[in-house]
């Protein structure tokens, strides 16, 4: 099957980040040419999308969340992060159905096809395979995971192990879904356990995903236990590299960014989440970035956040280096749209995050018509300040469209809202 | 005429905050009735909105903007306030005509209409008629200054009292618009002039708007020519009063802050322009709002920000309280609804920010259906912090529907967006 959509403004981020007027051609699911006036007499596309007036952009790539968090939306509200999970988070979530999993990150998902995001990176702990097939359900790329944490649960590493490993089992070799081997965090998890989260990523050539140095008590706690900071500690395990996703990493050390930065591992900015839970850190994305660490963003769950809003995160990753280092340039604009899409495909080992010849073909249009995208005398100054889901019309995954004329296809998302009325 | 708004979830902002599930009866420009199964024989209403799965809410209120430099959006990117002004900002304003200045306007009234702003107080310096005229057409309610500084361009005190006095005198006695005495700061207005307006401000029984103690440049400037903090400066001048609106005064000191508590005066946090500006300062809405201040909240312009979203500056007004005190619970989330509605119609002096009979019918109706407005498990959160501009369907003004179904009715988007491309 093949899909033509004509006439679009495309943000390609290839490496020149060249901004193209033309048209891209879908062939199954990859991009088969990009240009003016394709010749299609070949391709014969079956489908036209008319896509004049609208900016054409790589999916946005939300680097970390919990989309069954959804469900969990304003529990529990004016609360730092401790009392927030053990006075709300913590109870409610004892509560969940597996039904109450499925139709919260079914709610999650859509309110990321409704935010340009074609690709998430999720992890959580109940019901994870409810989370799997909602994603399976919506048609979206993810990379998911069955977090383990033995601390709190007095669980043996063994047993949690075994469960990741039988996720993994579950939903390996699955068109749009890859799993993860991910740890909830320095706190929750012993040290056996983070060894053979490691491990077991590694064999499987999986990702492994984990936050961490979200929070001051998390680092004297680990200063206290180990006399190492967080990404010391971690990397003294072996369990920094490329294929390590870090989610937080607010509060470092400058020499704990330089280890970042030379292992190549990804730190994934959780802005929203961070202020909203009064952490105190701002992550120091513009160290991160000048260390060459691959900088991303998430929105963090709809718990904390309270929204899945990627333009948001994106928006907000930028302000707060302009405001933390005092410096209106801190990070260029550009980078903040790259950390959205290049780098996020570069975390997830996925062959997106650019409209290429080659890449995959999730693709998200936005209407310029609206006043908030006018006028366009920057089009990446627009997209990362002022566009927002409003403007997002089109979303397509894998050659597949999810979203068209503001419609999702995959769901009825009237339907997801009564499970929660 | 009469508009019957059936079925909705009211968030009334009375002064129980009560949220009520019934119908609003409007009658001419008022609000008439608000319950369940309201007795409408009498009332016979000409146009019935269903607003069943909808949340209506008083019309948000921008306190501090300036709608005309959304025609000067994206220009000036990674730069501080000085070198965004004095190298992209003023430069660009120099060739502005009046059609520019008009179809900025106008697509920055759009883009608030979009983001449920029924009200706006607004100054500009560049043909401020044309911003007049736009706010007529569109229909929004707004408090408009002909911006008054004479220090940069070398003018006397009097010829620019002589300009704002007669743009006073061309916009009052109009329905919806109210002229209001504005000077841009103190280090572009002289000593002489400041007093003049706020006596001119004072004959005319108007408001007086000025940017305040924005930058620390500004700070270390009037200690080193007056030998006062700048509210400390306003005030020996005479210029603090419940009829004064400051916008940002962010690098401020605790004893200006008491100042502020006791005169009274209203106080217009911006935090998105603080930020990309990288301005340094957060308000210290926290402690403004303990003293008994009257805070608002502001979008500033859209050359700063770079949207009107004014969820968006709801939204980082409280987070960035929650972030500077390190303290979850630094203002609670409901006082960030009070600051964008009921604050900001006392700050400008009008009968509106909240749905209660008598009061002026400036209403907005928001779609609860959306996934990013679900679950409801706490109204006023999902408003502060996961809203946008996407689940606004209807707005009334004056009694008046200005968009309705999405579709704003006063203007034609595209036609504006036409004259900048």
């Amino acid at each position: 099957m093949s899909i033509l959509i004509k006439s679009a403004t495309v943000v390609t981020q290839n490496s020149n980040r060249e901004i193209l007027e033309g048209d891209i051609l879908i062939n199954g699911n990859k991009i088969e040419a990009i240009g003016k006036n394709l010749n299609i007499q070949d391709a014969k596309p079956e489908t036209v999308l008319d896509a004049s007036g609208k900016i054409a952009i790589p999916g946005l790539i939300n680097a970390h969340t919990h989309v069954a968090m959804t469900a969990l939306r304003g529990l529990g509200e004016d609360l730092p992060l401790q009392r927030w999970l053990k006075e709300k988070i913590w109870p409610a979530e004892k509560k969940l159905t597996a039904k109450d999993v499925y139709h919260g990150a079914l709610l999650g998902i859509a309110e990321l096809i409704r935010s340009g995001v074609t690709t998430f990176n999720d992890m959580y702990f109940i019901f994870p395979d409810e989370v799997a097939k909602a994603t399976e359900k919506t048609g979206l790329r993810a990379t998911l995971s069955h977090v383990m944490l033995d601390l709190p649960f007095k669980t043996s590493p063994e047993k949690e192990s075994k469960k990741a490993q039988s996720f993994i089992g579950r939903w390996r070799d699955k068109p749009l879904l890859t799993p993860s081997v991910s740890c909830h965090g320095i706190y929750t998890c012993s040290e056996e356990l983070l060894i053979a989260a490691k491990e077991l990523a590694n064999r499987e050539k999986l990702k492994f995903h984990i936050h961490v140095s979200e929070t001051r008590k998390e680092i004297f706690d680990c200063l206290e236990k180990t006399k190492k900071y967080p990404l010391e500690y971690l990397d003294s395990l072996g369990l920094l590299d490329e294929n390590t996703i870090l989610a937080h990493a607010s509060w470092v050390t400058k020499r704990e960014i330089a280890i970042i930065g030379k292992k190549k591992a990804t730190i994934v900015n959780c802005p929203i989440s961070n202020l909203k839970l009064a952490t105190g850190g701002i992550c120091p994305v513009c160290e991160y970035y000048a260390q060459g660490a691959n900088v991303c963003i998430g929105t963090d769950g709809a718990a904390s956040n309270n929204s899945l809003n990627m333009f948001e995160s994106i928006k907000l990753s930028s302000l707060l280096q302009k405001h933390h280092y005092w410096k209106a340039d801190a990070v260029p604009t550009q980078a903040f749209l790259d950390f959205a899409t290049i780098n996020g495909a570069k975390a997830l080992g996925i062959n997106a995050g650019s409209i290429e010849r080659g890449k995959l073909a999730d693709i998200v249009l936005l209407d310029t018509k609206m006043p908030n995208m006018q006028p366009l005398h920057n089009v990446i100054s627009n997209l990362v300040y002022a566009a927002g889901p409003q403007n997002v019309t089109d979303v397509m995954v894998n050659g597949k469209m999810l979203m068209q004329n503001r419609k999702i296809l995959t769901v009825e998302e009237e339907e997801i809202a009564k499970h929660f009325s």
